[in-house]
Formats: C-alpha cells, sequence, structure tokens
C-alpha cells in the first residue's frame, strides 16, 4: 500500500528523513543533507547518482544508464526513483562524496619536482617574498598617557603601530573602538593589535590584552569545481601545518559549473550551494585547526582561490549570467569581506579574500597558478596549463599576458570515464603493461583498487598505445584474442582489474568511449595551446618555460604525457608539474602583501580570448584526435620509438 | 491610601506611565520617554526639574531650591519628588527640551556678517571649496557587453565612474555586488550608482535602476551639548533646504558633559544617551524632509559635528576616561560609518561621519569651526572663540595651531542663570536701559518675554555697568531708591521685566548671583585667550583676526562684548561672529572633500594644552573678575568713556 509519508534511511551516513510519496531518492538525500554525487544535476543524463535500494520499495522506471547486473543487485538512479514506501538507499563509494581523502600537496614545498627540472634555485628566488600576511598580529606596550600626552586611546594605539610600520591608511570599527577605552587599562596597556589588510586600507579588526601574538594562523583554499583543499599555515612563520582536502559538496547538485549555474537560478538553488561549500570549507578548517589544536578565533584570515563560478556561489553571487552570451561575470574582483558575512567559521572578525579573476572561464585559480609559476618575474615566454575541472591556458611573461579557456571537461579529473576517479586512495596512479598485455600498477592508499586517476589514464595512454592496444586513432585493437581485450556493454574495452582483484563489484575497464574522452580533452588543451601561440605569431618551441598545475595528483609523468599528445615534445627540462597551483598560489597571498598585489595585477593585465570562435581552431582540434597527433613530425621523439603492434 | 502601582501623566505632552509607589517624577518621566531638564541628573543641586503637580500626592522633602511662592504654586523637584498616588505633573516651558524653536542659521549664508567687518570677498574666497559631497550619485549609460568586451558588471561600472573621476581605490559591499547583474540588465544598462566617501576609499554603496541622481540630499548636525541642529542639503547643488534645532533630549540626564560622562557610566546609561541624540537627529531629518517632501531614502549622507563627549555618546563609546585625569579620550578621529549602524534613519546604506576632534575638550565642533572660520588659509594670526556649553580657544595660521578648552561653563547659554534662557521665541535679546533704568528690549519672536539669552545678558551687562546699576566689580547698587533694584530672596536684583508683562508667573530679573556667573565665565574665556597668547611670547594686537562662533543666537554686539570684558578692547573690524560655526563646518565637510582632508589635517595640526595648569592663569582670571578689567589700560576705548554712576 502506498503510504502518504515515507522514511527514508541513507546509508553509510545513517541519516534519516521523511518526505511525501513520490519524492525522488535525490530531492530526498536533499532534504536529508545527506550527498549524492548527481553530475548532470539530476536530469536523468550522467547515471552517476546510482544508489542501491537495501530496504522497501521504489518507483524506478527503465534506464540504460544501469548496467544489468547493477539492476539485479537492487540499483537504481536517485534522480529517477520515486519513494513509495520507507526504505533504506546506500550510496556507493564512488557517488558519495564525503569525507574520502583527496591527495592534497599542501604541506609540501611550494613546488612539487620532477626529474630533470630547471634550475631549482632560480625558481626559489620568484617565491621570496617579504612576509606581510593578509592578517596579522602586532604585540604592543603602549606608553602610558600623562597631561603633556593625553592623545586619545584610538590614536595611541595607532601611533604605536606606526613605529613598526609605516601604514597610511588605517581604519577601526566602531565595536573596537567601543571597547578600547577600558581594554587598554585594564591590560596595563599591553594589547595586540590584530591588522587586517583590505581593499588597500588597514583595518584594526581586532584588539585583545596582553600579548596573543603568537595565536596567529590562516587557511588557505583552493574552492575546486570537484574538491576543495585547504592549508592551514601559521602567519608568523608562513609554516604550513597541515593541509586536507574533501569533494566540493556541490557536486550532488551538478557535476561542472554549468549546471551548478544552472541550478543556482532554481527557488533556494544559490543558497544551497553557497552553504554547500560554506561547509565543505567550515569542516576542512575545524578538522585542521583540532588536529593542531588550535582555537578557531586564533584564525584570522581565510584566502581563496577558485574559478570564477565557484567564486561567485562562495559569495552567494548569482552566477547566471557567466552561462549566457557574452559569457560576463558579476564581478571578477570581490573585496575581501569579513568571513563570518558568508558563515565561515574563524575569528568572528577575521577576513575572507579571494584571488581575483579574470573572466568567467578564466578564474581566481588561474591567477594564483600564474602567481605560483613565477612566470611573471621572467622576460623569457612561458605557457602555464591549468587542467583542473576544465582547461585554461595563460602565455606571456614579464610585460603581457594572453590567456583562454578550453573545454576540455573533466576526464582527466576521472570524471565522464566509466572506471575513473579522484586521486585519493584506492586510485590506480602508474601503470606498466607487459608484452602479455598484464598490467602493472601502484595503488594510491596500498590498498585494492577501486578506479583509475588522471595520471593514471595518462600512462594507460600511452601503455596501451605502446603495446598496440589501441592505434594512434585511439581505437581498440578488434584483432586481438588477449582476454583483457573485449567486447562490454558499451563496446570494446581493455580490463585494467578483475574484479575479484578490485575493491568494487565489478571490473575495472577501460572503454572505447572513455578513450575518445581524453583524447578530446587532450585535443582541446593542445589545440588551444597551439592556436593561442599561433594567434601571438609564436611556435611552441619559443616557449621557454611550460607550467603544469592542475589535478592530477601528486604525480604527473611528462613523458606520458607528450607521448598522449597532451603536451608538446620539447626539451623534457622545459617543463614543470606544478601540483596544485591553485593552492600555492592562495597561500603566497594569504602570506604576502606583494603577492596580492600581484595576483591584482596580474588580473588587470591578462587579456582573455574566446578560444571557440578563433579561426583554425577546429582544424587544429581534430588534428589532434591521433596519438599523439595526426602530424607525427610534430612530436619527433615519439616518432623515433613508434611502431609496436599488438603482441600479447 | 498609599497605593501600590501609580498612574503619573506628563503635561503637556501627555503622556502616561504606571510606577511603583516610590519611584520619583524624574524616574517616571524616563520610563515615560518624557524629557525634563535635570542640569545635575538628579542629585538635588541644580533646582531645574521643577514640575507643578496638577492633581494627585507626592511625597517631596523640603528644599531650598524653590522659591515660598513656587511651592504654594504646587511645584516639586521631579529628582526628589516621589509619588505615592496617581497624579498629573505639568512640566513647565523652561524645564521641557521639548519642541521649543531653537535660533539657528542653518539657512543663513556662510558668514554671519556684522557692520564693519573685514572684506566679504576675501572671506568668501576661503570657501571656495570644489563640490564633492560627501556622498554622491552618478547616472551611468553603461556600454552593453559583446564578446570583444566581456568584463564583469562590476568592472564595467567601475570603468564607467573612473571615465567621470579617476577615483583610486573603489570597494563595493557584497550586498551590492550580490544586486548588480540583474539590475543592470533590467534597467537596460542605464543605473545611477551612489558613491560614498569613507576612510580614505571611495565605495559603491548603492546601485539603482535609471536615473535617480537628482535625489541626492544630505543632513549636517551640530550636536551640541544643549542643542542639536541640522541642515538639510542639496548634495548636488549645496543648496540649503532648510534647517531646524531642538534641545539635546540628553539634557533631562544631566546638563553638562560631565554629568552625562557620569550617567553614561551607570547600568543603560550609556545606551539611553545615545538613544537620545540619535531620536534627536531622527526627528530633525524627519522634519526637515517632509518640509520637502524627500524620502528618507534620498537622503544619503549625514554630516556631524560635536564637541568629544557628545560624539562618544552618538557613537556609543564610552567616554567615562574624558573625565579622569589625564583627560583621554577613546578616540577623536571615528571613522565614517552606515549612519543605520547607530539607528539614523536615512538611506539603509547612507553614511555617518563626524568631524575628528582633537583632545577631550577640543572636539570636532571646534574643528569644524577653524575650518568655518578660513584662519588656516591665512598667514596673518587669528584667534577663534567657540562659545558654547564650554568655551574653546584656537590661536594660529596657516602654520600651526594652539588649542584649548576654558572652564567658562554654559552662563552665555541662559544656564545658571536664574531667568536665563536659550536664544528661543520669548527670549530678549537686544536691551536699551533708559538714564531712569526702564529698560527697552526685543524679543525673539515678538512675543511676551519669557527669559533672556546670551546676547542678551551681554547687552544687559552694557548697559547696566553704563548706567551704574553695577560697578566696576559687578556689584548692584546697594544705595538706589530706584524699585527695578531691590533685595530679593537671594540678595539684590535688577527685575527687567514685571510679571504683568512677562509671559510667566514671576518677574523676570537678574541677580548678584547671575552677574557673578556671567563675569566668572568671561574671566575664564578673557584669562584663557590672554594665557594662551602669553606661552606663544604674542599680545592681543598681534592678532589680526577674532572669530567667535556660539551659541549667542543670530547675533553677538561686539561692542558690548568688549565693554564687557568678553573681548579684548580693539579695533572692531579685527572681529567676525560667525554663528553657530559647528553647523558651517559641517556643512562644508559634506560638501566638500577638501574640506573633509582639511579638518582631519587640522586635528592633527592643534597642539592642545591643558589651561588651568599654566603658570599665571589664575592670576589672569582675577584680574578679568573687573568690568572690563581690573587694568583699565588695557580697555583704552572703555576707559575713555566710562565713569556714569547711577542716575535714575
Amino acid at each position: 500500500m502506498k503510504k502518504e509519508r515515507c522514511h527514508i534511511k541513507f546509508l553509510p551516513e545513517d541519516k534519516s528523513v521523511e518526505v511525501k510519496s513520490g519524492t525522488t531518492i535525490l530531492e530526498a538525500a536533499h532534504i536529508a543533507g545527506v550527498y549524492i554525487n548527481s553530475a548532470c544535476g539530476g536530469d536523468h543524463i550522467c547515471g552517476k547518482c546510482r544508489v542501491k535500494i537495501k530496504k522497501g520499495h521504489v518507483n524506478s522506471p527503465p534506464t540504460n544508464l544501469l548496467s544489468l547486473s547493477d539492476i539485479k543487485s537492487g540499483y537504481v538512479l536517485a534522480c529517477q526513483a520515486q519513494v513509495t514506501s520507507d526504505a533504506v538507499a546506500e550510496i556507493p563509494a564512488e557517488a558519495s562524496p564525503g569525507q574520502a581523502k583527496i591527495v592534497v600537496d599542501g604541506k609540501q614545498p611550494l613546488y612539487s619536482r620532477i626529474e630533470g627540472m630547471q634550475s631549482t634555485e632560480q625558481l626559489e628566488k620568484k617565491l621570496v617574498f617579504e612576509t606581510s600576511p593578509l592578517v596579522r598580529k602586532i604585540f604592543l606596550k603602549l606608553p602610558q598617557p600623562d597631561r603633556q600626552n593625553n592623545i586619545s586611546d584610538l590614536e595611541r594605539i595607532y601611533r604605536e603601530i606606526r613605529k613598526v610600520d609605516d601604514i597610511k591608511i588605517m581604519q577601526t570599527g566602531l565595536k573596537v573602538i567601543r571597547e578600547i577605552a577600558s581594554l587598554v587599562r585594564n591590560s596595563n596597556w599591553e594589547i595586540t593589535v590584530t591588522l587586517g589588510r583590505r581593499n588597500g586600507t588597514t583595518e584594526v579588526i581586532q584588539v585583545e590584552p596582553g600579548d596573543t601574538s603568537s595565536g596567529n594562523f590562516g587557511v588557505a583554499v583552493d574552492v575546486g569545481t570537484t574538491t576543495v583543499v585547504a592549508s592551514l599555515v601559521n602567519l608568523n612563520t608562513g609554516e604550513v601545518l597541515g593541509a586536507k582536502g574533501t569533494y566540493n559538496k556541490q557536486i550532488s547538485y551538478g557535476e561542472d559549473v554549468i549546471s551548478r549555474i544552472i541550478y543556482a537560478s532554481e527557488k533556494t538553488g544559490l543558497e544551497r550551494l553557497e552553504l554547500a561549500v560554506v561547509e565543505n570549507i567550515n569542516s576542512l578548517i575545524e578538522s585542521l585547526a583540532s588536529a593542531d589544536n588550535l582555537k578557531l578565533s586564533d584564525i584570522t584570515a581565510v584566502q581563496c582561490a577558485g574559478n570564477t563560478t565557484m567564486t561567485h556561489l562562495l559569495m552567494g553571487i548569482m552566477p547566471d549570467f557567466i552561462r549566457r552570451d557574452p559569457y560576463v561575470p558579476a564581478a571578477t574582483c570581490i573585496p575581501a569581506i569579513r568571513a563570518a558575512e558568508v558563515g565561515i567559521r574563524i575569528n568572528p572578525r577575521g577576513i575572507l579574500s579571494c584571488v581575483p579573476g579574470v573572466a568567467s572561464y578564466v578564474g581566481g585559480d588561474v591567477v594564483a597558478g600564474v602567481l605560483a609559476s613565477g612566470m611573471a618575474e621572467s622576460d623569457e615566454l612561458s605557457l602555464f596549463i591549468d587542467m583542473g575541472t576544465n582547461g585554461e591556458l595563460v602565455l606571456g611573461n614579464r610585460e603581457w599576458f594572453t590567456c583562454c579557456a578550453c573545454s576540455a571537461g573533466p576526464a582527466f579529473e576521472g570524471s565522464g570515464i566509466k572506471s575513473g576517479m579522484r586521486a585519493r586512495n584506492g586510485a590506480i596512479e602508474k601503470i606498466d603493461i607487459r608484452k602479455n598485455l598484464e598490467p602493472e600498477f601502484t595503488v594510491i592508499g596500498n590498498v585494492r583498487p577501486h578506479g583509475i586517476c588522471g595520471a593514471g589514464l595518462l600512462d594507460l595512454m600511452g601503455e596501451m598505445l605502446a603495446r598496440g592496444i589501441i592505434d594512434r586513432a585511439g581505437q581498440i585493437s578488434r584483432t586481438s584474442k588477449n582476454p583483457r581485450i573485449r567486447k562490454g556493454e558499451a563496446g570494446f574495452e581493455y580490463v585494467l582489474v578483475w574484479k575479484k582483484d578490485s575493491d568494487g563489484e565489478s571490473d575495472i575497464a577501460v572503454t572505447q568511449s572513455d578513450i575518445d574522452n581524453l583524447i578530446k580533452a587532450k585535443a582541446a588543451i593542445y589545440a588551444g595551446a597551439a592556436i593561442m601561440l599561433k594567434r601571438m605569431n609564436f611556435s611552441f618551441d619559443r616557449v621557454m618555460h611550460y607550467y603544469i598545475g592542475g589535478a592530477f595528483g601528486a604525480h604527473l609523468d611528462i613523458e606520458k604525457a607528450i607521448r598522449f599528445g597532451l603536451l608538446p615534445d620539447l626539451k623534457r627540462d622545459s617543463f614543470l608539474y606544478l601540483g596544485n597551483s591553485s593552492l600555492t598560489g592562495a597561500r603566497q597571498c594569504l602570506l604576502s602583501q606583494e603577492a596580492r598585489e600581484k595576483v591584482h595585477r596580474f588580473a588587470r593585465m591578462m587579456t582573455s580570448f574566446e578560444l571557440s570562435i578563433e579561426p583554425g581552431y577546429m582544424e587544429e582540434y581534430v588534428a589532434a584526435f591521433f596519438l599523439p597527433h595526426t602530424d607525427l613530425t610534430k612530436f619527433p621523439t615519439v616518432k623515433a620509438e613508434s611502431g609496436a603492434g599488438v603482441t600479447g
């Protein structure tokens, strides 16, 4: 019998909710505050929101987004299945963006180096900023007033601050002024002032009795479309105390920026998206602070870097026009505010600042990456390739920058790839394929494999090509007798891990469709770079430094990226993998006034252009569909060693 | 029979309250929100809080602060009388700070001139500030975005603003940024931005659709200890649309700054004082706005000038240490805030700014007066004398300023003077005494006289001396047979108006005690000026310009002020009476960035010293107890015409 109200329990979080009969599982999850990965935003397209009904009945229409074995095991799509009775739904690991461990490099040195890199010292030099954190604390012993020196308490404080640093425009909110008279007297004229830099002025954001100057911490946050990664920094020393990452809870409202923008336009959508990412940041901060036994009130600054849509959503700004021609954001440079204004729980008067962006599809994360790369410090030409959920390119040097976004999609983050996953525990990250087509691989966290991350996918492409599993067009061999090459439900595939060796309920395989997606992604980036260079009348070899930032995790195998045709075939020491350059740049802004001034200058300098309407783009794109490229002369070292067929 | 709860009605306001038996009338009035003048703050000292019990019984102890006729008529002191039954209490006009009409000069030209003044043109020149109001509105037709020009909406707005004015640091609050994307599109890219100048930066405080630039008004307020006076200004044209004044409602908690500071330290005292003056300002603004049919939301700025204690109280800052040695205020320069932050009802994002002060007893009202005088524009030496509730002196020129406060007391505002009153309707302001000692006088508002205002008291002193009613020591003649000179309840007095000709219930007379108070006040100012000059090695005649600001109302008779010994005996065209110079200065700050920068510069330039501990001050003070002075050679023109005895 159909019930009016149904009680739905979600596992493994063990959260329950009562909803009207007919409500979808996805809606019920939203109401319960349980996050289910629904990449397409609930439009029955992506098939990512599969959940297993362990108890009770749901009304689930037929779909080709679930395999037969899934359906037999009780899986339904959360966006389609309507509850008709009390039920228990289990969210499988891949649909839960929950507490998975993200590989973060926040604790690593500012550069993650790989073999054969350009001079380390040269790069370190670029990173020497004076220490002038976004918020700093200064301990002051105020001279006591007498009749000859009876200036106001506030002016007395200003005067002592100016002895330490000649600050021109200084201001203080009424709340602080109201406290100071009794505070300075009760603390025997020994106080600690907290100074925040905001929008060209310095604000006394807090006055505390005694010497509390040692308790001054900040958090740098990379607000990514897929992951949110934070590092906790001692603002007095610059030391990184810890770093943590989590999936962006907004994923349950849509996997990419476009579906989030659409969701934001719905009733309460913007609010929910803002809340989701703020919850992400709060839980990262809480967990980082508790690991170091810090009070939240000792955290005085949060410096975020994110793409333009993420920044809008964090600030509660409707991003609607970002997706509409001519792609105009509401704001690219958002003034620093009190973190509490958006609900971030640090010191109630602490500051939240976002790295400024350039345009709708070139955001503060890219500007932060440009800062982290140090490319603006050199007269030599550099190309920065940011491979996050999308791909962005910046070309330039000390004098100028041009930039654009590529429609690369999130394939290198494992999205749109059947067995793809982000670089976290259980992800295969390094692969060798032997002649008999048996693979050897390493798994992050040394656990049973669950899927393949971006770096693993790159490895896999290179190995499959080398072993003839795929040809230069990316086509899986249809003639092999090897059992690892088979025709699956959705065409030919190569099985990397048999079900019995995996931690899941199916084989880990890469399909023809996966390969096509990866090729399209690499082609978009390669073609984008080629067109960008052409537009400025340069060739690939005129670029002295290639900086790569992105979601590959800790490592990127440059050799394999070239063999796949993602990167041009140049001297290997032209390339430097920066890791999470957005986080690195945010950390620099947290620590240095010079860095903050630089990102504002860069954001103004960077001229953005629309790649898709550039003449010749389509031709370049299609020409890059081959591995490494249609025109092998562009990849001389790859050409020299190519030619192996299927041997297994 | 004694009641538990008593119902008390206050006339003429017709407000009622129920209080516990035993509550004083003054407390009951506070609870009812009815204001009774209680100069001493309820300490049974001043006798100002007399009220007439029209019905019911109160428990009132004996007091010598009420005359026998008062007691017979049913008067009690509100601070002493405890209610024991339901009662009706009438607050006489002099104890009610209510809706009395204050003479304001806000609508007059920036200078109120008197005969024989220095070059008018020269002074006008000093006042030519460029028009750059505290808040301004600019109508913008934004160029519509296309793919070649798709900068963010906010940057597009900034860019157009910068075409009008090259503003360096510009910021915008999140609230405004959240609105702009839909707003600019719904208004066909025609918008009006409201720009506020705050603490060295320019803030976009509001964006409205269409052209609303004509609706931009501001209010200048002189927040005096005794009166609060406001003028409404069109911020586009500088035109003054109206001006109104009222008594400071704080008077019911104490007449002078010291008693208010003491009251502020009591439980909820600070809150009540803040609320009282904010209510003053709100009611003035509402009344000014409704007279011109303006919406409150079209008022975008309030510029106040007040002494340091008034500024603290308006901002809700505890002023406690102002009255404690070494007299340190919490802040003299308070950053501009949103007016709504203290409850001032204008545009919710409108700005409140206060003219910065110098020290505990040299406040923003004095700095505003220095600005209004134009004395900083000249190389010649000037002395500014601000006679408000207290007296302040500023000596200097373009290069330097020194300043101090005199303990002159509020005698020239009519306070501490039996028949004294402020310059409002019913106040005698000009007096001639004929040979037979019969007076002729003019009354403000052409009504029956009620008391004598500051300018009237000055006139009276000069005339009484000229007619021999008082001698050079200020002693009333004890030998005259004239019926107007008599021994009253509190010593000798001169009767200016007989009860039958007045609007009150007693004769209007000036007593020996009144004369002594006025002499002490003028002696404090004269001695202060003399010591200040001596300290800087100047004599009175080295000062080229004497500027007088203060509470005398529309006019000050310089001749009589000199004869009384308040001002030095110099060429009459050295003197310029500025009227309410605090309001004039506030108005200039409302309208001009140059003026705002100047007051900050002046406040920093002005070095304040403590008069009472200066060597020789006491001697100078006592020497000035004579009329005009002990040393008649200092007043040659007065000496030449003096010598008349009592002739009536």
